[in-house]
């Protein structure tokens, strides 16, 4: 049983409904949502942060990207807008250590992003 | 002379030093920064949103990623931590038409963000 919450999430081991889920990419709804369409996006494969994405996997945030791109359209949120966040480390705001990007919108997005 | 801002920064047009150049992403500082450590990366090739980031090119986001994370630790902020923040449309936040990804660090980011 691995220990990463994100990990057992991808796996199919938490009762969370996937919003979307390919080859390398799932995606589900935020517990805490702070929009009222506030997706994560995370990679199966455990990376811990942003900082940490390797040379070797050129196409992760990408494959991130392209799938909130999905959502949003499928959320009906493409033309109005939405914002797509990823924090890393205590002062970004990451809590939880398995790298996931966030998609929020269905509401005017405020300045500064935190 | 190319209409769009961010083209126009891209080409050298305007005096606005570069943080980081390599062949396909430019950085440079927010004008309006919202934290101590707050950089622009954008793409040398004009795309308006990240909505329309095209199947032909995989990896924009990772290449606009890599470059903000070198940044992140040339600013020695990697450590700490920093948020990277895509606006799409207008409820996403996003005034100028040519994709960007924000760096903001150097303090801690708050939640919601925005």
């Amino acid at each position: 049983m691995s220990e990463c919450l994100f990990c057992r999430i991808a796996k199919g081991e938490l009762p969370v409904p996937f919003l979307h889920e390919d080859e390398e990419v799932v995606a589900f709804a935020d517990i805490h949502p702070q929009a009222p369409v506030h997706v994560l996006l995370i990679p199966r494969r455990h990376v811990a942060t942003v900082a940490e994405i390797g040379t070797e996997d050129e196409t992760l945030m990408d494959r991130l990207t392209r799938a909130a791109n999905r959502i949003a359209r499928e959320k009906g949120i493409d033309r109005s807008g939405y914002r797509l966040v990823v924090n890393c480390n205590a002062e970004g705001g990451q809590t939880v250590f398995h790298l996931h990007m966030h998609l929020l919108g269905g509401r005017s997005m405020q300045w500064p992003p935190g």
